[in-house]
């Protein structure tokens, strides 16, 4: 199946607020075989709204919108759709209903606003918001289908699970299987990559394909095969899957589809091993990385942010003689802090920091974009330098995975 | 002005990537008057990419285009913007010194993927790309202007600063000021405060225009004015900016353009505060949002993350009794944690979270999405207990910007 995304909202086109939508749709979306053709972002306008329904209904088959729905006065994604699909605006009771019980138990007053969201298209099935006062709608001409929902990401995420995507399959069922494998790769750039795999993908047969995924300091493989034969796909992906570890060797670090703070979790989670993290330039990003994985409380133990120097000193044992001779900015000081937490708070591993993320505090030795960091695992400790360009939010974004690289490496063995 | 933004990639159509470029550069037009009319994200699909360009010409005054210039093989766009505006692609001389500079820099070697990079359209004139080794391409027809760019964010956002931003604004001079005030409102819901602000708004000049922003846990107001008369622009806007603050009162908080942690950052500046966070269920993400701030290293000492019930007792001194009696997460908790980090770094200021973020540890008493915070400022203490919907990413995000707005309320008497 192929669909398209229309993103609706003025907010949107200054970039006061960035799109997650699109993206998690075409997330979930892409492992049950469905393309989405173009993603379009567009104000609150009914030309423009209508103009972007009229291209995605003439080249796929399903289009699927997000906002317009809000209670503030310049939403008019309803009356579009309205004109749209033909009929007119009713009150729907269930609707009233449900908006009731949404306020009601957010301890909230109805209010005239809240009222005209019990307003629907009469061309329309209403799929009631679980999460929200803004109705889902489904609407379906000449076999295609379009659903338009709320711009807030937690009611749509919620709701196309629940509800949107279980009666997309069930209206357009598919026969082809779909297959996925991701690898992560470190240590080596794009190009090379490409270059290294060059034979690979000649050699590939046509209904496999090999995406290069670009993240921050590392590069995601994904493998993706659609064939009516199950098995005979499933026996495919894993033969290529072999191909491409005799390829890269070392390079492939994991082979799992998940954020590298879950990859390590669960590495850890499997020998057992506690971790704390003692940060300076990423000033609690790694930690934060670490703990945004569901039960990461079964490894990590916690963290010392050691900002100013002498919370280094005084909470991390970090010799000062050290400090002062080798600038905090140095191998000893990042290995004493990764030793010192992981004494502090008694755990097997640990991860530490220390850098100059910018703009200021920079020096010769140590220009702005300098990061060492250590990391411990039992008495084995290893340490490294690098240096990013750019700016202070890419300094502690790189830093954090590259941290994360360097244990996820040491776990490896 | 009038623009719209193409986003070419499939990688961002399988939500593997998020386009974070077009609300970059909308953010950055937006102040210039400039006005996105949309944005749409295509395939690496020559069809799709001269669709879109077609449609960019015919309705707006500018094209800006990221992505589809990387080395790997399904990059097409170079070839479909040299079928679109005639001519063919010629090695650039000028261009393959700049692409052999940017891999000399990061110790690379050049390859046959970056050397074909030094390959441009005949109809376009190169700006070179100083962080990266694809080319800027800036085409002319018809009086309006398309620019192609590379879809790495750091090299987009870079050379828009440095060359296509001042270059566009040369290209299109225009004579009308703009002015924008924001303001950060808190503790309302959006359709209250529509409702409450209904009689302003009706009441605005036509070159007046209110926009709400809503944030997780908070709204932003912008107010957008745009008029020949400078003067008479600014006056208008002060004037309406003091009629918003005796219609809203202490609902507003701030009346600045920044993240929230850089106002409350400013805030702590101005009063010479030193701070220092204890967190559990947020896990170090507090002190993230506070050091992200450029220079945050002035009143920001440090953190600890007590993940573990043994860190909260034995590092920040809270006690086991209370965590006996009155469980982890709960008032006693968050408030010795706030008073045991501000003694043990030493710090005037204090924030604490202590919470269930989920999936798992949910009691009937603290069930998932339950956060106990506390804030001390100087020997001053408040507390507060929140319950949040949704994921564990939306309860510990939500958890930070809720615990530093309690913190901004208290830096504001």
């Amino acid at each position: 199946m192929t669909y398209s995304i229309i993103i609706i909202g003025d907010e949107l086109l200054i970039g006061q607020v960035i799109d997650t939508n699109s993206g998690w749709i075409a997330r979930h979306l892409a492992p049950l075989g469905w393309q989405a053709r173009w993603v379009k972002v567009v104000a609150d306008s009914a030309a423009d709204i209508e103009q972007a329904i009229t291209e995605g209904l003439a080249q796929t088959d399903v289009v699927l919108m997000t906002g317009g729905l809000g209670p503030t006065k310049d939403d008019i994604t309803k009356a579009t759709l309205c004109r749209y699909f033909g009929g007119e605006l009713r009150h729907d009771e269930a609707t009233a209903r449900n908006v009731a019980a949404v306020v009601e138990a957010r301890h909230l007053k109805l209010n005239d606003y809240t009222r005209t969201q019990a307003m629907v298209p009469t061309s329309c099935r209403v799929i009631q918001n679980q999460v929200g006062t803004a109705p889902i709608m489904w609407f379906e001409r000449d076999g295609k289908v379009l659903v338009s929902m709320p711009g807030v990401p937690f009611e749509t995420e919620t709701m196309m699970q629940r509800e949107v995507i279980p009666q997309l399959l069930e209206r357009f069922h598919s026969d082809v299987h779909l297959a996925q494998r991701h690898l992560v790769v470190t240590g080596i750039i794009e190009s090379l990559l490409a270059m290294k795999l060059d034979d690979f993908e000649r050699s590939l047969p046509a209904w496999l394909h090999l995406a290069y995924l670009p993240q921050t300091g590392w590069i995601k493989l994904r493998l993706t095969g659609m064939h009516s034969d199950e098995q005979l796909l499933n026996g495919e992906m894993d033969a290529q899957v072999t191909r491409l570890h005799n390829a890269l060797g070392d390079a492939i670090v994991a082979d799992d589809d998940l954020p590298l703070a879950a990859i390590v979790g669960q590495r850890l989670r499997d020998r057992g091993l506690s971790i704390a993290t003692a940060e300076s330039c990423t000033g609690g990003n790694v930690a934060h990385a670490i703990t945004q994985v569901a039960g990461s409380s079964d490894y990590f133990v916690g963290a010392v942010v050691s900002y100013a120097t002498r919370v280094k000193v005084d909470q991390l044992g970090v010799s000062a003689a050290d400090v002062e001779r080798h600038s905090v900015v140095s191998q000893p000081v990042a290995e004493q802090m990764a030793t010192g937490v992981s004494r502090l708070l008694n755990t097997d591993c640990a991860i530490a920091t220390t850098g100059v993320a910018g703009p200021g505090g920079g020096t010769p030795d140590n220009p702005v974009g300098t990061v060492w960091m250590a990391v411990r695992v039992g008495e084995r400790i290893v340490s490294q330098r690098k240096h990013y360009p750019g700016t202070r939010d890419r300094v502690i974004t790189r830093a954090t995975t590259d941290a994360l690289l360097l244990l996820l490496a040491q776990l490896r063995g």
